[in-house]
């Protein structure tokens, strides 16, 4: 018998995917260059080339049998070890190997800490906006998500709304900076803030909160913006990485689990993700993909181009009548629509081959993601067609 | 607050891999060479070199972004085609491409499929032996194991007490053929009557029994043998695949659910697979090793050593009185230890530097798994071992 829970959820298509194929759709009617596709977050530049020769050394060099061979459980240590080195010198950590379990991604980063520190029932708080795909990854585990409404302000934290919220049933927060889809980092006070919070909360209630966080857009900073370490701030943090965006690699599917040396629990929490593990699968990364990852991980491919690519749609947008909160880093900027309904806005928007996402699905109506990483060519080839959506669409808005 | 259940399972470690440890360990003392390390099912031949050239090719000719990109949540067009093709060619089936769900590895597979056609209460049949990961599969989906005894003549299905455990609460029947840890390749005779089964019990309650089909060892048959497709006896069967052993890749996680098109629910089941994998963390295989995998899928290593190996100790341990019956493939053989107690057997042989694995662990106590993918050098480097180990503590064995 078919699980129905899994087979309603075939009904639910996601917005993003529906614009990204209507994306393909018209491309293939006016060539897809000609389409301005601003709905998915697929990095637009390529891997460090030391990437592919270690990917090539590994394939001419290495034993097939070692390259090829089951990783241990745990994964792999040269990978672990590496990943472990390059926070402690990035941040001042203390990372050790065994902190570190590596995933299929930011993904399986989140669904394997979620699954080690809650149990069924249990509530996990996310701030919206947020990445829809956080719904399925708490929900999988059996808890329930709870939504704190956005602070449209600065796209920080609502944390009056955030305090009402945190009550003996939330044993964790997932959280998101650099953002998506609001290119948002949170600043130092806010992190403090948070971590102060959780540590009152911990103590009050008698167990320790957790704070998931996903980084996989760390490394995307603009000028002048700092991100802080979250787990810097507060000890129960398990931090979720991604190397998709800062070397190019999301179909690859590796990242990590990095549990904070300073939660005594730490590396029991990392084994249990081993023996979660094989509840889902054995979704590690690819063996080849952990140790070519393991030599070049302090690396980044050429980012500059999606700082480039913002400056040029963030003046446009504000130059147009938007409203829009700076993005300090990722490749998302997250204006607010010109009419109430962003669905319809967007929808309006085909018309011009504008292809912007709304954010109903992101937990804040009334708002929608651009998401520039592609050409900037093509970012400013899109501009009259911007300018031409809104000033035929809205000839009023200023009023 | 950590989740008891998971840290639970920290304290149950596998006796396989306390073995491999040891193996490991007295390896450093005496030379990895000097142990005769029949624990792990590591393929020990080389991928075929095409597999090689076109990871190398695709490295150097493909553009990045395409290659690293994100797959579709669905995966690989080209890579679902290729299995398809394949199967269809090969078992005269019927594959499209939206049948085959890529997964990582046959693990992630068998996860996916029994997610797909259990809910968390019902039973899930197994027949001893089994490979010990099928309770984590099972148990992670939130259904329950059922074990059916083994047949110990010929290690085919004990089909009085299948017949007798077959209640209304068993949604999905869980089979591996060739099977781990008996070498045994279902006869047509067993997946037929098994068939039959299946197909009179889903009348008679009213909803259809699902088949799950572990075949990861089916490329691995020995001469005169045939392995049976059971998809082909039964509609309702979803075949779980891994090109672990057939081209050796094990650790770059490489597999697939077929869902089997005569089953009016088989494009739904594969896109539910689709909605499982966003709760447990995407655990799709990375984007280039599909691609890859798509273009080498119908070659196979050189599979002939594990016949050459299978002969040899066949030979001895039935020369030295073991009760054994002749593996029809895989790289395993399954005899019955010289004493009740397999646990107490295996320790003993550690002296003699033999590494074997007590099947306590795969519900059949009182024997023993010898994993002979190892050079066929060091099989008969072992067997003055072997010899020495049996006449030493077990002088009397043929009384």
């Amino acid at each position: 018998m078919i699980n129905e829970k899994y087979k309603e959820m075939l009904g639910k298509k996601s917005v993003i995917r529906q614009l990204s194929e209507f994306a393909t759709q018209r491309g293939s009617e006016i060539g897809y260059e000609n389409v301005f596709d601003y709905s998915l977050g697929n990095p637009s530049v390529p891997v460090p080339d030391a990437f592919t020769d270690e990917m090539i050394r590994l394939l001419k060099e290495e034993s097939p049998m070692r390259l090829h061979g089951y990783s241990p459980t745990m994964g792999n240590p040269e990978y672990k070890q590496a990943v472990a080195d390059s926070l402690n010198r990035r941040f001042n950590m203390n990372y050790k190997a065994t902190h570190i379990f590596p995933t299929s991604g930011a993904a399986g980063a989140i669904a394997h800490a979620l699954r080690a520190v809650t149990k069924p029932g249990d509530d996990v708080i996310v701030f919206a906006p947020f990445f829809p795909e956080y719904t399925p990854y708490i929900t999988g585990t059996g808890a329930n998500i709870k939504i704190v409404p956005p602070d449209t302000k600065a796209f920080q934290i609502n944390f009056e709304k955030f305090n009402e919220m945190l009550d003996k049933n939330v044993k964790a927060v997932l959280i998101n900076s650099p953002n998506n889809p609001t290119g948002i980092v949170y600043s130092e006070e806010t992190v403090k803030r948070l971590s102060d919070i959780l540590k009152e909360k911990s103590k009050e209630f008698g167990f320790d909160i957790y704070l998931v966080s996903d980084e996989p857009y760390r490394e995307i900073v603009f000028d002048g913006v700092v991100c802080p370490y979250p787990a810097k701030y507060y000890d129960h943090t398990l931090t979720c990485y991604s190397f998709s965006k800062s070397i190019s690699l999301p179909g690859e599917r590796i990242g990590y689990v990095a549990c904070n040396p300073s939660d005594p629990d730490s590396e029991t929490i990392a084994m249990m993700c081993g023996q979660i593990s094989r509840g889902t699968g054995h979704n590690c990364p690819a063996s080849i993909i952990q140790m070519a990852v393991a030599k070049v991980l302090d690396m980044t491919s050429d980012l500059s181009v999606y700082e480039t690519n913002m400056n040029i749609l963030y003046k446009e947008l504000t130059g147009l009548g938007f409203e829009v909160v700076k993005p300090g880093g990722t490749f998302y900027i997250f204006p607010k629509a010109l009419e109430e309904d962003a669905v319809a806005f967007s929808q309006k928007a085909l018309k011009y081959d504008l292809v912007l996402v709304p954010a109903d699905s992101f937990g804040c109506p009334g708002y929608f993601r651009m998401a520039y990483c592609i050409d900037t060519e093509k970012v400013e080839r899109s501009l009259p067609a911007l300018r031409k959506f809104v000033e035929t669409e809205y000839p009023d808005r200023r009023k």
